[in-house]
């Protein structure tokens, strides 16, 4: 089948680009000698954890409890759920390890220690450490980090798995060398705790950060054995914008066709729409605001380089995406029917719209791989 | 079972809520002497439908041809599909009409109607009025409303079957009185429009306009033989900021659970982010902004009243939401595993992320529902 053959709106995944995106985080992290636990909430596929895990050691990240099960499900067991437990939580994760889960559960909080280290299922938690973000997560200095410790120390189940921590922070950074600065605080916060927990006598086998941002430009990993990053597997224009890859990276594009066309605006409106693209307006936090996601040409993938500026979606609604055309266009060269390829903001956003991807192979259709969706 | 043992994130139903809704708009709308034909695009769900549609004439409206299948299947056949045809979904939308469906299709577009008119199906069309919105729809004094009839007029197999306009720029209104004189904008336009195709020789049986605003304001509905309101079924925060309900008829909302505090920020963090609330911001909008939506108790589903001002969603990641406190909050009455329900800015947005609902009477679970979602 054809690009040209799918039904609109469709989510379309370019393989080639996801391959290469992997292949080179794969590569980059081995030549820092630090491995890689792909972070799974962008995709929540195991067909391109397949290619995330190609040359890696086999461990995941996931943000929900249902992605685990699903990890798990296709044999992957080893596993980080990188979003704080809560207790009504616990028998579902406790329920994992039953299963055969090496799964790695995360707090910042001693109440939910306790919970853990008194619950009956046999835990591996992780102690999440704030380096800066302010998001979740305890400073590394602050005595919570050695009061979780002795909590699980003392229990008949749960154990002491490591550090983590998530530098969300570098997603504000402009260039490089802000970015080479957040990977410093963070493997330092994270460092920092491993030392403090094993001065006290603890061990610590695992000490994570993960953020593509610093993933890609963090200069040493010393002293951190893992890393978890996710977005890169697909890239979109944020990171693209942030530096961190190039537009034509984005593996992950929303197929569209243009449904209406309005005179009194100057705009052409397409049926992908807020459900289709998401509401993720997190360009316009950057240099060049690019709407609702950069609008390009349908079987090439390649933007729409015709006109003055880039082409993008300058609104939506639930079904509607409007794009304004620049004034003095003639609008027919965009006829009703007329289809684009529209670049997503955040990729993890727009991916969740959907439960399959078109996995492309230039303009062949060439699979269609399935998500899990939900909690 | 109870709402406090279902899983976090979860979308609930309040049914009660949803039944009030429904039966006082299709009161007010009888007593206007025009039919509610309901727009599906909220609630995606057999079992909403069949509430809104309880003393209606059982015709709906729906957002994408996936619902119309839906529908279709759970055997309601009068259907409109709200939203610009394009030449691509053709074979798809006469496959409906030819397994019984009663579809109308709808267009602006004279060569949209070309293709429609040739291509063998048995269409019947609405064609989209603007009326002031400036999304889609043409004029409804433009030539091209009468090249569409003509075209259709001379189809051996589709036939125009009236006009259509949604006055979406109701959402823009401020107070009563602004909605009272759109919906007066709505129903001229779409009026005026059936009254030239008439004078013209077309039969224009359907003369439909549609949006809760209208639907809750609008004053006559002379002329016009049909509504088609949507979000009414559930409302939201935005519909409230507008007037259009109070922040006690919302039916929808999220259950979620604290899952860390953040003294650096004096923030809770709860396990309802991006993707279980959505991002959308249509509150910011209004003279209240409230989030990413409004944090209520769990269990009633009343606002938390005992804070200052309104306790909102301040940010939200993927997996996370951030509520900040007020200033001198001691966050000790919010410990990790509390349970909040979070009020939604669009409900329509919100529900999309799940596949079904969890229904509730008081905090009794008493049913799951599901939806129909993508495309």
């Amino acid at each position: 089948m054809k690009i040209s053959q799918l039904q609109s709106p469709a989510l379309i995944l370019d393989q080639g680009k996801v391959l290469r995106s992997t292949q080179a985080m794969t590569k980059r992290l081995a030549a820092k000698d630090v491995k890689l636990r792909p972070h799974m909430k962008t995709a929540k596929s195991i067909d391109v954890a397949r290619m995330a895990l190609e040359g890696n050691f086999g461990g995941v990240t996931v943000s929900t409890l249902k992605e685990a099960d699903y990890f798990l499900g296709h044999g992957f067991a080893d596993i980080v759920y990188a979003v704080c437990i809560e207790p009504a939580k616990l028998d579902h994760a406790a329920n994992l390890a039953a299963r055969g889960a090496d799964l790695k559960v995360i707090t910042d909080n001693v109440d939910v220690a306790r919970a853990i280290a008194t619950h009956g299922g046999k835990f591996r938690v992780l102690i999440e450490i704030d380096c800066g973000e302010h998001r979740t997560g305890t400073p590394p200095d602050h005595p919570g980090v050695l009061e979780i410790a002795v909590l699980l120390a003392g229990s008949a189940t749960a154990e002491l798995a490591g550090v983590m921590t998530h530098a969300g922070h570098s997603y504000g950074c402009r260039g490089e060398d802000e970015i080479k600065r957040i990977a410093r605080d963070e493997r330092e916060a994270v460092v920092s705790a491993a030392t403090r927990l094993r001065d006290a006598g603890h061990e610590c086998p695992i000490v994570s950060v993960g953020s593509t941002p610093t993933a890609t430009f963090g200069e040493s990993f010393e002293g951190v054995t893992e890393t978890r990053p996710g977005v890169f597997v697909f890239y979109d224009l944020f990171q693209a914008g942030l530096g961190v890859c190039s537009v034509d990276e984005i593996a992950l594009s929303v197929l569209t066709s243009v449904i209406s066309q309005q005179p009194a605006t100057n705009q052409i409106l397409i049926d992908a729409g807020g459900l289709a693209l998401s509401k993720d307006r997190s360009t316009a936090a950057l240099e060049t605001d690019l709407g609702f996601g950069l609008v390009c040409d349908a079987d090439s993938g390649q933007p729409i380089s015709t006109l003055p500026g880039p082409l993008v979606v300058s609104g939506v609604h639930q079904e509607h995406g409007q794009i304004t055309l620049p004034e003095g266009t003639d609008m027919k060269q965009f006829p009703v029917g007329t289809r684009f390829r529209i670049l997503p903001n955040h990729s993890c956003m727009t991916a969740a719209a959907y439960d399959s991807y078109n996995v492309i192979d230039g303009d062949d259709v060439i699979a269609e791989w399935s998500r899990c969706n939900g909690w």
